[in-house]
């Protein structure tokens, strides 16, 4: 009976799951939550309760079967997430227990992992969410896109897409920072407005019926990089106006995400190719990942010290408790977020 | 009378001239040929006689009324084209008569241009004919575009079509000497052979029945570069072999070049867009005027040196007479040249 007490006592390990992969767009019902007992760390590993996971787009990759840039989460799985946590439980010398650390448990309100894959976060020096958003992946996927692919010039045009998510809105607010006019796209009157108050020169919605008229506007002389974040019609506007030597970094292709059926004809895949050649433009699909080693130190350094100065502003979407992780990842994918989506699964010691 | 028989007496200019734009493939019908008048050069200026012209795939592109990367030649306007020239009268102190000069006159016999704009060829340090090729314009559009661009690495595979050409039989060589394993893709047993001769590690036919399996099996690796100047077959059969991080420098895509009507659907842009974002490739349209600047002396320092010790060989296609270059031209777009074609126009006098 002490036993069983203590058992129903001991908090339970809350996992959302894959349970069906979509067909099309996602929904509630490939997802399944359940309780699980804790996992229990090994020598070398923590064991730690998630404070803040991370939404993001990629995840609508992991939830299909085909071969992405990464693996796909089997089903079955927890699904995968960077997220913020408070160390439980350390069995290595590096951490003790009420550290918080970046890490990737996924979606779940506990995980364990080696403390080695782990970065401690000091609560001092900026909130520890913005270690999943601007300080964070979203955050180093604009900074290195940007400079090291864009490489935006001083009086130059930049675009970006998705402008008032956690990505696209660094990526212009960076680009001003070095001079370039930077237009931003995003849909809905409200998100325009916010693009507005974060200094865009230009801020367009892209469910205006001209609105490839107002990008020819906004750009007058043409466009020097794009941010391609989304494709679909965004980038069928977008290509027109590319300048000679455009760079176009792709880190994201969002509208393709939930889509399974070939596109109607005719084929423009080798019109594509043309127009690159004709204006010599560049275009490099990259992630994150490959840029850490060469970027990242910098990066902290940068853009840590942009957003105490008041240079770079950011917002988050926080919605609260796990079992509501499924339906505000629809919603990002759906475009109804506002910022950096972010789900608290437990309370933060530090606000 | 007297002035009649000068008249008579004197060299007129032959010029192949556009007198029409073509629809799809070009033919014959598309040129004229007439004769007028020697131009006069004015201060500043030379006269020129053409020794060699160069034939290039490019010229399709000045045949088109829509807008390519360069200007359209006019109808009833002298085809343009490299050649290399003999000054016969000079009215600028930088040259005199008898000096062999790399110039831009065209489809003529004799053309007037700014001594400014010509390059003296010493014909004691190769022959002159090879600054139209291996040391000319294609074999810049191979080092730059290979080295620049593709960055080959020691153990790379580089995978180059229409490999007979002046530019693809230079980019697997020099690819070779970067030590990467070079695969050439051309049409016909000859070519193949040709291939084989040049020290390529593996040589396919694209009309082989079974190409694209021949070509997964010559890359067992994948391709890390694919040096793209046709299109089509080859490059939809490369795409599925890049590996991650493959570098796709595009130079020319001789297959789109009399293609007018859109292709089938559907439509695989977007595929393409999601390709090159999962292998986290880049595609790099370029001219090779574009690295003039920062790296046409260096190549002629290495193309040189490598030619003189007989680390790349090359080889040349003449035709005698201008007239016959229509006829010269179709056949180099019809892939029936060998090598480097050139036109011989009139007497090369260091032969």
């Amino acid at each position: 009976m002490g036993i069983v007490g203590e058992v129903t006592a001991t908090p339970e390990n809350i996992r959302v799951l894959l349970d069906s992969r979509p067909e099309g767009f996602p929904s509630a019902g490939n997802f399944r939550v359940d309780a699980a007992p804790l996992p229990v760390p090994g020598d070398g590993e923590v064991l730690l309760r998630t404070i803040y996971l991370s939404l993001d787009p990629y995840m609508r990759g992991r939830m299909l079967a085909a071969a992405s840039y990464a693996s796909s989460v089997p089903i079955g799985g927890v699904m995968e997430g960077g997220t913020v946590s408070e160390v439980v439980e350390s069995r290595d010398a590096s951490l003790a227990p009420g550290d918080i650390v970046l890490s990737h448990v996924g979606w779940q309100s506990y995980g364990v992992q080696p403390a080695a894959d782990l970065r401690r976060l000091d609560p001092s020096l900026a909130p520890i969410s913005s270690a999943l958003g601007v300080l964070g992946m979203p955050g180093f996927t604009a900074y290195a896109g940007l400079l090291e692919i864009g490489r935006p010039q001083a009086g130059e045009t930049v675009v970006v897409a998705a402008a008032a998510g956690p990505v696209g809105s660094t990526v212009g607010q960076i680009a001003r920072l070095k001079g370039a006019r930077a237009v931003g796209i995003a849909g809905g009157p409200e998100k325009v407005a916010y693009l507005r108050e974060l200094g865009f020169d230009a801020a367009l919605d892209h469910r205006s019926p001209t609105f490839e008229a107002e990008l020819a506007a906004a750009a007058p002389d043409g466009i020097d990089v794009y941010f391609e974040n989304v494709g679909g019609r965004v980038w069928d506007a977008v290509l027109p106006l590319l300048n000679t030597y455009a760079r176009v970094p792709i880190c994201g292709i969002i509208s393709r995400y939930s889509q399974t059926e070939p596109a109607d004809g005719p084929d423009r895949s080798a019109q594509l190719m043309q127009t690159f050649l004709a204006k010599r433009m560049t275009l490099r699909g990259f992630l994150q990942a490959e840029f850490v080693d060469s970027h990242h130190e910098q990066f902290q350094r940068d853009v840590a010290a942009w957003v105490a100065n008041g240079d770079i502003h950011f917002r988050e979407d926080v919605v609260d408790g796990i079992e509501n992780a499924p339906d505000a990842f629809i919603g990002l994918l759906k475009g109804e977020s506002r910022g950096k989506v972010l789900v608290r699964v437990g309370a933060d010691p530090t606000a």
